[in-house]
């Protein structure tokens, strides 16, 4: 096989794989959020012992074929880059390595319980395959009004919290140890399902005082609940509108990655990386 | 009988049947309406055990009569339009016929648990009596601003899906069996009522850790309520201008729907259908 | 008395009952405002049946007080008023009609429960009272966007039951009686227990599939809350706007009522009624 | 030492404690910050019985320290200050006194559970250091906002409690004692839980009367809670708006506070205090 052959067949791999513009790349991809699914449907029902009781034998066995296709898919990710240590060490790279590993590390150690815990990162790999335009465009501008609107809603949080923890605390003195009041992490922890309107039940107060209390601090999640929903449309209106000047509702659906440095977002019919002047795949 | 009369006949009762500006239309659609609350408060009165216990005849009865009811007016309605194949497998078709089969097949198979579900489309036959303009209108601005924000809405619950799936997996290796969370899919359904702020109470933390990463769980919540109002709130500020510059506040009050091929929102004082051409009652 | 003292006198008394602009008719309205506050705890602890059982003879005789300070205040109105019939078959005349009725009732047929229930009525005196001019303004642009967004919320909640009875109806069938899923109507119930994400936790689901149903209705519930308050924010948005242009900001502080029709809002130093030409109190 | 070089040292130390501009400035604040965490982390773990006991020596001097430390950051901020008593009466000066004296108290009295809520004032300190331009100009809109919705707000929650107190009572009467309702407080207390969505479950209906109520008010509440966020929203939109025109975008950047009379928000470069002439340090 010579080099040029052999390039070229790194970059059809690399198509498929990268990219979802081909049929190809477009099974690739099905295949591959099925896998993911399936694997996460696994990781679930292994922790349902009566289940896992009864199936032990073909949780192992399908675990094992996960394992070994994301151990090919990781092998062939390194292989057909071009710039093995980018892809090892971008954030996509170290999910699918530490998605990978846990059935490894359980050959030597037995079976830790922590590691079910990495296997559920394996989800995260599912916005890899959905890099479709249009989501990307919708959550884009989600994601513009949520960062505008993060430093606010930062304030807000710090807010709830310090009124939770006096809240909390004045709670603790009102309240005896019967209702569940026991020490004021407690009280705090109650204060904060209150005033976010969870309401457990788990602790509920008792005493006339202590409800009458309670009571001015529900009203008062519920009136503080506007705060973070209005910032956020606010936000969201003025992203909205300065998104549509900008763009005029123009959104990248070009699915194409860079063999070289791994940059997306190319123009439709680009024949160069515009991020390091690299042949792109036609 | 001459074919004049019988179309004259056939005409008048289409009127009556499928439009609501005759006094003869409108009483139909009131008794109709009346029979389909009546038909539901019966399927739910029957699942009350006491209840079917002490008045199973009656209840019995009463199901009989309305589903001789229904399909009286399921076979007029088969009758007096021009195309029945066109109305039988039309939205209201299927759930008109639906909805009073399952009468029937119990006479063969006994009472079906399965059957009541189905009674229960009846509900849905409601949206078809309750055609007046004003409530489309109310409503269409609405779907458009729902159906607008619908691929952000869904990457947001999409998004609500997977943390709920990552968290729910770390508080299932936090807490213990005691507490509830006794597998991961248990601690997912923990975490969606967490997040959504129901808290049931059925499931919540029992040690200090668990109680922080909940309370943490129920602050995101809090902010991340923020997310789907600000969208909507968004689109339904802009789609209420936009359907005030097209149509001048214009809504459509005509019930007329037309015999042949069933359209509605004809102009007032239309004579032909704008459809089809067929012609309409006066 | 000539007619002419006796009529200087009536007005007097209606100036101090009916408004808020003189020392006397201010300091009349504190002490009504207090006499109601003090009525309705009483009535709260009455209630309380340890608090009841100990103090029974203090809550008979302040009860009685506060009747007898309504029954007097009641028989000044209609004195004062020009037209008695008209504030007698008044939303207030009512009112203040019922909440003093139930103490001399009881002399008839003893202590009836459902009493209670007449007496509490007496809370809405109390909007008479904040008759401010800038409370008023507040909630008239509130009440007015709150209208216009009337028809479109009530498609929306109708909806919301509409979907609790199917969703209730699955749900019933899906989960056994040991849940706490009994009956249709004890499903519908939880249905919309869930979908309003209040979550008390006396029903919850046990079995997986059960759940599962239940996490897609707490997320929808989490979803659909967003669209009263778009509805209400943009309806809300555009009354503020149409607001300002027409008033220019402009509220009503005149607290002056029309001694013979009733009548409110006249513009500030108007000597007659706007409405029916009466003098009115300099 | 001469007065020059007294008045010098004094001009440092004001520097370092009240401004964050020099290196010694910010060390401080850092340190503070630390010390006002580990004073409220310490307040919280000593109300964890089981802690208390392993460790209540640890806890005992650790406490000791915080308070030591807190009198002489107390002491020198009087010292440094040129008029001592605006300190003291100002806002942080009263906090700063009250976290700082219940160890001495307790001295004197013993530990007296009340003073526990004393030290959990320190928490308000921490708004001191955290006097960031960017966070004060963030919550300035938003305090502005709902500033501007105040009397709104308070017109709606005021109508909350009066929808509670009357559904309240409706529902004493109709469900018994036995499903928790066991007093008119009791029931509004139960009201308001469900009004606001919280829903605790530990008075829950059980009737079927009392659940169509509670199924009323939960949808009620649904419906609700899009006003408060209505009014917020639309208020803050406006306050951007407002402030955008006003300053440009431009926000505060300057940490320095006057010696005299503790004025903030100096201009850059600034040598005199806008307020009263001071001269700033440099």
């Amino acid at each position: 096989m010579s080099t040029t052959q052999k390039r070229h067949w790194k970059s059809k791999l690399h198509e498929i794989i990268y990219e979802a513009d081909t049929p190809a790349g477009k099974l690739f991809d099905v295949i591959l959020l099925i896998a993911i699914l399936a694997s996460i449907i696994l990781v679930m029902l292994e922790s349902v012992k009566s289940f896992d009781a009864q199936y032990h034998n073909f949780l192992n066995i399908s675990e094992w074929i996960i394992t070994i296709l994301f151990t090919i898919e990781y092998i062939i990710r390194i292989v057909t880059v071009k710039k093995p240590l980018n892809y090892i060490f971008s954030f996509y790279g170290l999910i699918d390595f530490l998605s990978t590993i846990p059935k490894y590390i359980s050959l030597l150690f037995g079976g830790l319980h922590a590691l079910a815990a990495l296997r559920a990162l394996r989800l995260l790999r599912i916005f890899r395959i959905l890099k479709l335009a249009r989501y990307l465009g919708a959550s884009n501008t989600l994601v513009k009004a949520l960062k505008a609107s993060r430093v606010k809603i930062s304030v807000f949080l710090f807010a709830v919290i310090i009124i939770s923890i006096i809240l909390g605390t004045i709670m603790y003195m009102v309240e005896g140890d019967e209702s569940g009041f026991t020490s004021i992490p407690a009280s705090v922890y109650w204060c904060i399902v209150t005033l976010t309107t969870v309401g457990y039940g788990d602790i509920s107060p008792i005493t006339p005082l202590g409800q009458s209390i309670a009571s001015l601090i529900m009203i008062l999640g519920y009136g503080i609940i506007a705060v973070p929903t209005g910032i956020v449309t606010a936000e969201y209106t003025n992203q909205t509108k300065t998104d549509k000047e900008k763009t005029g509702g123009l959104t990248f659906l070009n699915s194409q990655s860079c063999r070289n440095c791994l940059a997306e977002k190319h123009k439709d019919g680009a024949q160069f990386c515009y991020n390091c002047g690299e042949k792109l795949n036609g």
